[in-house]
């Protein structure tokens, strides 16, 4: 990170959050989209497509997550483009450095607070 | 706000500083720029003298702050010049709306550090 460093980055926050789905298994189809820009409605932030695909795109080349073609359920051919974790090492790398990240970020947003607001 | 906005930007959370620094009347010569960016460099932040002087501008543009020009303490000719509130009403407005905006990110990191890390 450096030395000039804000806040954390939109990209990296999403990323978090689609490898948190991908874990759970509920990243595929079109509903994870909108289940994670409805998850920050109430805090102001709608992260757009173009953002959260831009953000999947990356874990899958920086070989994070790995796509594969499974039957929708109840069809016989109908095939739905699956997002699993690819390299379980490097999600756990990713997480400790988010970790930091956001707690260094909570840290500065309260020292914000408190300088300016007593 | 509009709907998509992630985290705070830069350059308000400097004007907020630059604000509070102008109304302890610390808002003149070159140190305050070595405060500003020396106060965040344990959060690994370190905003630069261009952003500073950005920030800074937005603020005589928006009728935050005037600048005047006074004599250097102990020199009989030597100017420097010093940045005031201009409107003390702006400024309230201004500091009420970053506080929503403070709260709002911390409770968004909150919530990231919350659903990602039980």
């Amino acid at each position: 990170m450096a030395a000039s460093s804000f806040l954390l980055k939109q990209r990296a926050f999403i990323k978090l959050y689609l490898l948190k789905f991908a874990e759970e298994e509920r990243l595929y189809g079109l509903k994870f989209l909108e289940v994670l820009t409805g998850e920050f409605k109430k805090y102001g932030y709608e992260p757009t497509h173009t953002e959260v695909y831009k953000a999947l795109h990356e874990l899958l080349d920086e070989g994070m997550l790995q796509t594969s073609k499974e039957l929708k359920e109840g069809t016989k051919r109908q095939e739905i483009k699956k997002y699993r974790i690819y390299d379980m090492e490097k999600v756990k790398l990713y997480r400790k450095q988010l970790k930091f990240e956001l707690d260094r970020c909570e840290d500065l947003i309260k020292k914000a607070l408190k300088d300016n607001y007593k």
